[in-house]
Parts: C-alpha cells; structure tokens; sequence
C-alpha cells in the first residue's frame, strides 16, 4: 500500500479547478474540481473530508472517462474507493470531480482532499490538448441535469459536473476544464435582481464566490493567479438571470443599456486576464434576450478586441428536463458535442 | 434517525431478487439484487457489509429511477448513503441494487444488508405492474457495459445490473425484475464446453452457481420458492456461450442435437415452475446458431406449451463496444427499448 | 443484530448525566454523562458523532464496572464497540460516559448518542442504592488525572470521569452520580478572579456554563428539572479557584466575606433545589482556605439549615501528581474510598 | 498531515514483538506485539485492519506509558486515534500493541498495521535499557486481567498485554518485551495433556502456535531471527498447564521425569538461541509441582549451564481475582514490581 499527500507540485498530479494551492488540505470549492492521475494498479483510495454534513458534496470518479463511482463526502476523514480490482498491465486514468458547486448561503460545505492511498504506482499524465474555461450559472453547474424528468427540488443531488455539456465538449476536445459557476447568478444581477451577486465581481478570485470566516480561511477570496494556468478557451454562458431578474422587476427597459455596458465590462475583464484566449459567449435562449450579449460582444468588436465569438445552443423541452426546468444530462451531452464542434472550428 | 431493521416481512420494504429470506442479514448475491422502498425525508443509508474485499461488489442507488450513487461496498459494517438532502415534501422511490454478478470462483464474496437509517420515514410503497425474469449469461450480467471502448479488463467494476437492457426493459414496462445470469455459463455448458458450468442445472436453487461452505452458510444452495413470487414474462438470453463451447472444442457436429434438446430440456423446467409466465427466448447474435434454441422452442410447441416467442436482438457493432467485446450501457438501453416495445405486445 | 434509538424514554437505557431529554440526539456534554443498560448478548456498539473535531471528547466504557474501551469521538456518525465477544449465559451491565468537561471555550465540542446496535438484548437494568451530584471544578473533572507524573499538558485526554474521586465513591455505594464541573472555575469566581465563570450562577441550568448558539440548539441553557432525579447527596467540593483568584489579585482581605457570602449562597441554592439532600462541602486543601466554605456551611446551619457536612480529602503529594498539579487516578481512588466511607455515616 | 507506511527499516519505528518483517503490512499476533515511536505533534491514528470479525483483537495505547486509548480492531482498513489534541512542545512516547494474545483455534483472526497519519513528526526514538522475552501460558497472556472480580468469561475482550506483570516489570526496568505466551499451553503438553500444543515446539518460529494457510501466508511459521533481537533476559513461565494436565489425566508419576527432562530441553533451546542471556524460570504456584522446573534447572547447572535462575512469584488470592481464577492487573502490577526488583540483583 502506498500514500501519497495531495501536493501541488507533485508532477503525477493533475488539479482540477481553481483553487489555494498553499493551503493543505486542498479545498474543493468550484463544481469540476478535483484531481486526475495516471494509475497502473489494482486499487485507488482518497482521502476524503467534509467539514460539514450539510449540504451534501457529490464527488464522482471516471475510469479513463468511464464514470464508475459517485457518492457523496460525509463528515470525518476517511478513505472512499475511486477504482478496486482494476488490472495492473496498463495504466488508467482517473479523475476525480466533485458534482456539486459552492454553496454561498453554506460557505463552510467544502470537500478536504488529503491524500491518495493505492495498490499501485502514479505514472506520467497524459498532458490534455486544451485548456478551456467556464463562466456561468445553473446551467453549467449541471443544476438538475440528474434528476427525473419533472422532479421538483433544488438539492445537491443532482447538480453534476459530469453530465454536463462543458464535460462532454472538454472530453470530446481533450481539453482541460476549469468552471466558475452559481445558480441563479448573473453578469450584473441574480434572477432576484440582486447585485450583489454576479460572477463578474469575482472572476478574479479564486472562489470569491464564497464570503465569510470558513472560505476565507481555505483562501476563497485570495486573488486567482492567472498566470498559472492561461485557457485556450473562455466560454461565457450568463445572461439567463440577469433577464430573469429584470423580468421579475419589470425593469427591462431602464436596464437594458445597463446589462450590455455590465457584459462588455466582463468581457473587458476576461480578455484583461487571459490576453491570448478565444473568448465565446454562449447566448442565453432566444426567450431570454440573447441579443444583449450579442450588442455586448458588438461593442468589444468596435473597442478591437478579438478572438470574440457568440454560440447558440439548441432549446430544451419538453423531454429533455431534469429538475426544475433545467435540461437533463442527455440534452447537455448532446449540446456538449455541439459546442465541441463549433469550438474546434476557432482553434 | 429511525433504524429498521432489513426484514423481509416489512411491507414497506420490496426486496430485489432470489435470496434466502430466513437469513439475517440478508445477503445480495445474483445480479440486481438489493431493496427497494418509497422514502419520505432527507437522508437515508444503507448499512452493508462486505465479507470478502476482493471481488469487489459494486452497488447503485436510484432515485426516482434515476442513478444518483454507485459505489463498492468494503469489509467492516458500515452505513452508506443512499440519498441525502432530498426535500420531504414528496416521496420518492429509492432502490438499492448490486451492479456485480455473483462470481463463482469467490463465493464468499457478497454484500449483506443489515439495516436502514433516515431522517424521514417509509411509505407505502407503489406496486409494480409486471413481474420479468431473466435468465441469461454475460451479456445479461451487463459485463464490460460501462467500460470505455477498447478496455480489455475481465473485472468488477464495469457490470452493471442498471447500464443493462433487461434493466432499461422493467424500467420502461413498471415491472421487478429478477436476474440469474452467469458470464460465460449456458444451457447444456460454458464458453470452454465445461458442462458443470450451467444456468439450466441451477435453476431451481436460491443461487446455486455458488457452492461451498460460505455460499451455502447463507442458503444459495436451497432450493428456490417458486410459488412466492411468480413472474409473468420470463426472458431467456442463453446460448451464446453453448455456441462459443462448440466452436472452441470444434464439435457443432456432434453437440447440435444435445444443444436443442437441452434448450428444451430448460424450457420445460421453466414451465413448470412458472405455469402462467409467457416465456422469451431472446436468441444469440446471428453467428451464435441462433437456428438452435429457435428449434428447441418449435419442439416445445409441438408438445404442446404455449405463450412461448423467440426476440432478436439488433447486433452491436464496434462503436456500441464497452469492454472485452461487449456490449455498453448505452447499447443496452437501445436494446432494452426495443425489448419493452416487443414484451408489450404479448401481453 | 438489533437497533435501538437512544430514547429516554426507554426504561432499559439509564441516562447518566444532566442533558435536554427533549433533543434527539441527545448531547453529552457534562463529564460523566453516557448511558448505562444491562445486556445480554455477545457484542454491543453505540453510534456517536463529534459535530467538531477539537477538542476530542474521550468516552470510556466499564463492563460490570471494569473498564474495557476508551476512545475519543470523531467527526461523522460512526458506530464505536463497546464491548465484543462477550458470552450471552448473563447480562453484564454496560456503562458508556464521556471521560473529558465539557469546554466552555468551544462549545461546539461535544458527542451526541444517535443509537446501540447490538447481536443480543437489553435487560431489566438493576437499579442503583444511591443518587449523587457533584459540583466542582478541574479536581472533580478528574483534570491531569491520566497522565504520567510530571506531565504539563492541559489536553482533554488526561481528563477522566472514571479516574475519578467521585466515579470510586459511586462505585463503592452502588451510586448513579452526576457531575457538574468546569476547570478554573469556582464559587464566586475563577481562578483568574473573573466572576462569569462560577457554577453557583448556572447550577440551575441544563448544562449553562456553555453558551452560543451551538449550546443553546442543544439545550444546554435551559432551567434544569430538578423534579425528575432528586439526588441523595449533594456533593459540593468548590473554593481551591476561589482562593486562587483572591491570592492572583491579592484581594483576600476585601473578597473573605464575599466569598463566605457567596458560599452560603450557594448552600441554599442547592437546598432550595434538593430539599431532601444531604449536603457535604468537601473543603479545598489547607494551603486554600478551607476556613471560608467551613464558615459558610456554619451561618447555614444558623440559619436553620439541616443535614449538612464538611469532609476533608487527604492531600496529594508529588508521588500522586499526573498533570499540571492534579492528582492521578490512583490517588483519586483512594480519596474516593475514603469519601464512601464517610458518606455511609450519613445515610 | 504526514502518512508514513509502517516499515521494520524505518529507523523512527520500534516494532514491538516477533513478527515476519518481509511481509507488507505487518501482522500482529503475539500479545503486545505493536510499535513504538516518539512523536511530537498534536495528533496521532494507526491505519489498522482485522481480517476477521471473530475473536475481537484490542488494542491499547500509551503515551509516555500513561494508557490512553483501547479498542477492538474491526473488519476493514481505517485509521483509529491514538492520540489527539497533545503539545507539540514535547516529543511523546507513543506506544500501540496488542492487548490480546493469538487465538490458535482461530488463526486468520489477526490485526494488520498499515501505515499511521500525523500531524506532527516522529523523532529519534530513546532506546530502552533491556531487552527482555517472556515465555508463558494464559498467566502471561494476562487472561481474565481486566475483568471484574468472579467474572466467568473465556473472551479475549479481558486479556490484557499491559495489565500484565510481564509489562510492569519491563516499565520499571526500562525494558523493550517479547512475549510468546498461549494459554493452556506447557512445556510438553497443555492442560488436556495434549503434546501437540507446547510453546517448546514452536520456539524456533516466528509465531507457529498459529497454523493453517492464514497463518503461513503471514509467516507465523517461519524461522524466528534470534541474530536480529539478543534479549538480555528470557523469562520462561510455564508448568502450571502442565501440572495440570498430569492432574488431569492423573499421570503425574509416569510423566514427572518427561516433564523435568522436557523442561530442561527447553533450557537448552533458549540457551541455543540466545547464548548470552540471563535464563529466569517463574515457577508455578506452589501447588503446581514447583519442583519440577526446579529440578530442570539444577540438571541444567549440572550440565555446565551458568545465568540460570529461578523465581516465585506471590500466590494470588480471592480478592486478586479476574476472570476464571486468573489473577487481576493490579495484583499483575504488584507481582511485575517484585519480579523487576529481582531482575535487577542478577544484571
């Protein structure tokens, strides 16, 4: 048996997601992070930990992409099986994602990842051809995409990183990801029309996304070093709350002006951050205004900006929904390989 | 927190598949055994224990009949969740099944369910409108279904009793299912022409492919209470491997007539013991000499049984491979659909 | 195997201890609190929880009174064995208590009891001779009792409940006991002179001298019931901090009749509440003004108070030290000898 | 937190008692068999495992030779606390063994020791002054030790390597122990005065009381290295099983002279193997033929054998008792302080 500590800068390692890489044990904030390894062996462990019992974590292992295990992090430390009684002739990888986003009203739910336990060997990481990262709402944080069609409730359960289109366009792209993302949140409002709640205003932490003592201490609002890790691909999907909250408010009118100023800005501040990326935003359904993002890319045009692309992914109905009208992991596995098509006619 | 106990005469529990039910704990052995039940609450385990560490057996929770967990069970007592955060307004079914087919070489391997716990409470289950058999081999166990393509690893982890058309089938049809099957076993011997290795001499017992003192302790080799729990479809995917037998030894000559009249042979014992069920033979690939088990039924028919049929499956091709040449998850779905929609006009 | 939710209502659990019976799971939070039951079977276990890992609570468990386990709780609900392979022919009466105070400076810190799971059944549980409460501090915590002389760690794993003067006393006179104890803390004030923190000011409440809103969800501030467990013997041994804090302050002179004030007040506060009880002050050392309590219990007596008594411990020397100047296990049992012994006298 | 797999090479580990050093990871069997280290930090686990459920094996823990910590080991790998919340100002002595002897009827009942997890960091350990092994029966297993005076039990659950005269002579000598010891067992027979179960016929080997594929597979059967541990001191207490088994079979004047030659073989054996240590017979009670070992060891002198002595340890009385006629720890403690006292005058 052997135990490796969960180290940065172990090479055999792959982090996924942004997170404070000082701070040991890692923290699992953002929904798709987790780590990757080249494994040749017959059994894998992690360490695992929740602080806290509620709500629940979902993490999920894929063997080689084969998704094999999901279960979610209790409170304790203990190791959970990843793989047991793989063959040892050839080495798998395996990846290890938490499903689930942050919680900002819980801040203090994480998932500690302290170490790997293993009949086995790491070996060298395949590298990955792309980095691509993901800014976005319920959408891209998989809200629903598990449940059965009709179900009702918002709980963690079925949130997944995996069934996910950002999942399957990275897989079919062998890219990298990394995902920012918030239920409900918008570019400069929430579906409440609350400001205060915008991926805008964090995109440069690491989970600013998380406030209050217990985040703060895993580093959530430590500023995010871009220079780490410069993605190939920015793909923006907001725009959906920030209409549904000025739908809510009756306000489309004054706010209008305000939203594609608010969305040029975030361009502004991802081209700032990641000079050499394609940046695509991903339009919000045709019911849901998606010609304001598309006045907001217009304008960056004019400014000279470039490498600035929109997308439009198909409409869900219907039979495609999981929980709470959001689209289920079959619709987002075809929409991903939609997107991955499109994505590789810009690279 | 409530316990209950796991106990056969709850009626608030329905337990999958052939076990022994004067054991304690109940032990899960065939393929897709485990329990069922309609939960009103947040959370609810299972507490499982695992006699033997290696094979591992792999387990998966449904909820609603979507998978939400999957995971192995290890040595040592221990709760699992199954749901957690669920909201308690509604009550949703959740059922636990094995993945794993029982594996002969390592009888003492299985998982024993000891108890549930809840926050919440269990309500009247809804019934289910039919009751399907299947008696069947690898390709019934779902071996290799949730490999990756290409994998070429005989191992736990890649069965599923869910990523299966018999499952897709029931699940389409509201009907319990309960499975035999055997990777490599047939009607008169195996894939090496072994003729000990049979569904047919089994049939009748708890779950006699496992022998020894460990399987017998927990009653597999008992024989089997027909009139408790009668199906009305009892679906036979046999063959395939009577067929590789004959080719691997080289004596389709001399073997065709005994494959026939043991294909009958089979027939009969399942009529007998399920004097109402419409019985399927679902036959092997058009390479396998499907043209046998067809004629054993023409016979069964000349004698005078009736509600008999024959189901061709479609093939699955290069792209629909999960490991060692078998069939994926998302293959079997397919071939479950189409399955449902022909079980439907029978009945 | 059985289940059983720890309810205390049920007439085979005895709950040791002060705590809110109204709360399931019930919390542990006073030294010395637990269950007791008398059991009949081969192995029993209790699933307990530590809803924060630091600082660790230590439980012990005594099997007809001789201790076989000691463990400190941790983070998530586990089930920990107490007793295993015993022989079924007769019950044994099984003890399960917290070892370590309760800390008033992490509130949080504390094991709550969700159930016992057990291979055999409870019994009619032998009822005790005797009902005695104790009021102290750090020598009543039993603080330093474990360690090795010479020891200088203030650590919740040298506390013991069992290792313990009054557990010995108990123990000698077939006696259910309960402890109300804090490190530092005294009659009137701390040892540091600080006047919050006195058991005189939450011997009324459940469990008072923890505060915020953790404590307060678990009930711990709220009035305590002395109707349900009228004690026998009330057991006051207060006044070491006291002195402490005048001697820091160098206040004596000013604080001598405050203290006698405040002592007599505690007198009839226990009176008030334990009508029946007889009342010992066991007096503080000779270096620590054992005059004051002494004078106290006599303005007490003139006022017409009845059945009260001062007993005098012997004192401890460098040989029965363990940590931080406390006295060890060892000695504390001999004091608790000596302590039964004149208790009989009383009774 | 720092993951260190248990390794006879590391220089800061002090296995305790003979175990097969080459096999990964180790087993422990004899009583008080565990390890040993100085650890400065705040907190300590042991990743244990106990390949079978039946008979418990337990374990105790000490810090600086103060007990902290005892528990079964159940099924499953996991990390149990040893210690938790300690001072890093200090190194600690930690010391984890087994407090149950091996079970020969039950011989894959074991516990494992894979690898233990800190925060802090082990230091150089301080070596020990002796080295001292003991060989014995049920009275240096510490049988029945820990139970309540009249206790009836045969159960591992009171079986004790520290409340054992052999473990409070070596403390207060500052010596590191072996222990082989079997109860029921002597010199030439056992007490059914069955010759298949001595201590004298397995001497030679790593742990051979134990047999069967289990116990092979982890290398109880193999030859001991008496080269890699000298003991300064080899305690031999046995005879009474003997004694007993002559009384038994009423053949006390046929086998008087096969047990005193018997017993001077055994003489020979241990002087064979370990040519420089000090030979120290413990004579049974004085009821069980003391005599007779006597006469062995002057037939030894006589044969030219020097650093050969005998010793008679106090008789034990009703109140002394444990378990089934055993005598308890604190008379152990007491009997192990006059033994060290005699150990000393022959150094």
């Amino acid at each position: 048996m052997q135990y490796i500590s969960v180290n940065p800068s172990d090479p055999s390692l792959r982090l996924l997601g942004r997170m404070d890489l000082s701070r040991r044990p890692l923290a699992l904030d953002w929904t798709g992070s987790g780590l990757e390894c080249s494994f040749r062996g017959s059994d894998l462990w992690a360490e695992l930990e929740a602080p806290a019992a509620s709500p629940a974590m979902w993490m999920i292992v894929l063997a080689d992409g084969a998704p094999v295990a999901r279960f979610p992090v209790e409170p304790g430390i203990r190791f959970y099986p990843l793989v047991l009684g793989m063959e040892p002739q050839n080495a798998r990888t395996v990846t290890l994602m938490k499903e689930t986003q942050c919680m900002p009203d819980q801040p203090e739910s994480t998932v500690l990842l302290h170490s790997l336990r293993m009949k086995g060997a790491l070996e060298t990481l395949p590298v990955r051809s792309l980095k691509i990262e993901f800014v976005g709402d319920s959408l891209t944080s998989g809200e629903g995409s598990l449940a059965p069609r009709g179900n009702d409730e918002w709980i963690s359960m079925w949130f997944s990183a995996r069934g996910n289109y950002s999942w399957t366009a990275c897989d079919a792209l062998n890219a990298e990801r990394r995902v920012l993302s918030q239920s409900g949140w918008g570019v400069c409002w929430d579906w409440e029309h609350n400001p205060d709640h915008t991926l805008t205003a964090h995109y440069e932490e690491i989970c600013g996304v998380l406030r209050g003592p217990a985040a703060e201490a895993r580093g959530c609002t430590k500023p995010y070093d871009f220079s780490a890790w410069q993605p190939d691909i920015v793909c923006i999907r907001l725009g959906t709350n920030d209409n549904n909250g000025m739908n809510m408010k009756n306000s489309a009118e004054q706010d209008r002006d305000t939203l594609v100023r608010g969305s040029l800005g975030l361009l502004r501040l991802v081209r700032k951050n990641n000079p050499a990326a394609k940046i695509v935003w991903i339009l919000p359904a045709s019911d849901c205004r998606p010609e304001l993002p598309t006045e907001a890319v217009r304008l960056a045009r004019e400014e000279g900006m470039s490498g600035l692309y929109t997308f439009t992914m198909p409409d869900y109905r219907e039979e495609d929904m999981g929980a709470r009208f959001h689209p289920n992991a079959e619709w987002n596995r075809k929409a991903g390989l939609l997107l991955a098509d499109f994505l590789r006619t810009i690279l």
